[in-house]
């Protein structure tokens, strides 16, 4: 269970400690060109549309966090996540008409590039005798579109994708996003896909050096990550429509948990899946319902995402109607 | 300190450590694949030589080992290491003659592909009018030097890569491959920069579900891998030339550590370095001296493999004649 320590405070804590969180935290390096890049990103959303509304924008997060353990970082904790889910979400979002900011761990999957093979240079490309560079006619078709998807996306300005490693990382480059995406009221969207840690080492607590293998086991204790999803729906971001995961390896309290964060941190949707099944289906769950997205199996190579998003978009749309009303 | 955990049979510990570490791994699921491999290169690289002497293989270890902190694993501790160690030494024991068997982590730094961008195929690359692709022409001499030197290695039969994640699959491949070479005795040499976890969660303690982020810290208790160098040159290779790296961020301790790795393991050669400066200098330890190298700074590009690896050719060679002797 998700206690608050048994403060009777509910409502100041999170705010509080998610302010020490940033306060002991390392800075951004590159805050100054991130904070450029969403100004400009944002503005041409704002501006761009026809009938005088903001465009849509989602914020989708995917991948996980990494705790360090050392500031000289050799080692730290990683969640697990290939940032599929981000991905095709991402690319379904795009083809609904959305301009997506793509908040991703490095080195995880990207958008239109889920059927390329672990490493597509060396395993899609051959070199001719005169030396130059050719495409296996087999692979020919998925790297085409990964490439060609991908410019079109990103120079045409619908596709702003912003990497992070470290959790400290991530909720920093969140919390920009979600104020700068506060101009677009309810147009905007969290989709939070993203595997974020649950403890982590405080900084100023964290030990300089590589910790030593010394003589016998070695014993943690680790702090929680403050509840990053109640300061964003109270706080960064009020108006934009927010939907968080919660994934889970036990179907028994799977369902209860999502109830709680929907209702605990006022989300507008959690989206519950199981490690095993999460490919094959999700349950959406909102305030009014239990929805379960299944992929269409009579498809080759449908995916869960698809429909998802539809659903996703319809409810967003929902939404922005009753705000306007 | 290293030390038993008080033992006066200081030798049969590692041992049985070791053999309880593989009685509770989780079995390596492509295990007959990688036996066949390994084989076949063996095969190949044991009967090709001219002489009647075998030809020179080095096991080169690359990137950081995870370790799962729950069964069905979301959440695991990770040893950062980009890879960039074990692959810039890999081309140079290519170059050198030598065959390699290069055992990396998943997604870490390819050989031959060190001056690629982060997403090769997506900064690298365009679609033209007519929808095919091409390099970008500031790229196309990184990227034909990465397919082409690669495939030719590959195709060639000098370079077989084997990939690992956890802890559980690196040490359990490195035991095959260690039994594996052993028919080519002194010839073959264990080049260990990968950045091995020295803790980990015993898969029979280990929890089945993700572990909840409840209320209050988490306390985690991590036992230590067994000291694998120790059964590697004890048993699983004895013959075989054996080159460790000792990594720490601390310069203090750094020399101090090395030399006890050499004695205590029995290493032939420790290849010392700090996190800082490692891609500047390195500090060889042997039993007879300690040599600094450094790379050229009076040529751009140059690393300090280079020079790394060519000291290491010539001590390799010097302990094949000796042997013979």
């Amino acid at each position: 269970m998700d206690s608050m320590n048994g403060t009777d405070h509910e409502s100041e804590t999170p705010t509080l400690k998610i302010k020490a969180f940033f306060e002991s935290a390392p800075p951004l390096k590159d805050a100054a060109e991130i904070e450029t890049k969403l100004k400009e990103f944002v503005d041409r959303n704002s501006s761009s549309s026809e009938n005088g509304k903001a465009n849509r924008v989602v914020c989708v997060t995917s991948g996980g966090t990494t705790v360090p353990l050392e500031k000289r970082c050799v080692r730290y904790i990683d969640n697990f996540s290939s940032g599929h889910r981000g991905s095709a979400s991402t690319e379904y979002f795009l083809k609904a008409g959305y301009s997506v900011i793509f908040l991703y761990r490095r080195g995880t999957c990207q958008p239109f590039c889920r059927s390329l093979p672990d490493d597509p240079l060396l395993e899609c490309f051959t070199s001719t005798d005169d030396s130059s560079i050719q495409v296996d006619p087999s692979h020919a078709e998925v790297v085409k579109r990964a490439i060609t998807e991908t410019r079109s996306a990103v120079n045409g300005g619908f596709l702003l994708k912003l990497p992070f490693t470290t959790i400290f990382e991530y909720l920093q480059i969140l919390r920009m996003i979600a104020v700068s995406l506060r101009s677009l009221g309810p147009s905007a969207m969290f989709y939070l896909a993203a595997a974020v840690s649950d403890f982590y080492v405080p900084w100023e607590s964290m030990t300089i050096h590589k910790i030593q293998s010394g003589s016998g086991p070695l014993d943690m204790r680790l702090a929680q990550v403050p509840k990053m999803l109640y300061v964003l729906r109270n706080e960064w971001a009020p108006v934009a429509f927010c939907i968080s995961f919660k994934l889970e390896t036990d179907t028994d309290i799977l369902l209860g948990k999502a109830d709680m964060a929907l209702k605990k941190y006022k989300m507008h949707m959690v989206v519950a899946n199981e490690l095993s099944t999460r490919k094959e289906e999700v349950i959406v769950v909102t305030e009014q319902e239990k929805i379960t997205v299944r992929r269409d199996t009579t498809q080759a190579g449908a995916d869960v995402e698809n429909p998802l998003i539809k659903l996703v978009v319809d409810m967003h749309s929902a939404y922005i109607n009753h705000s306007d009303a």
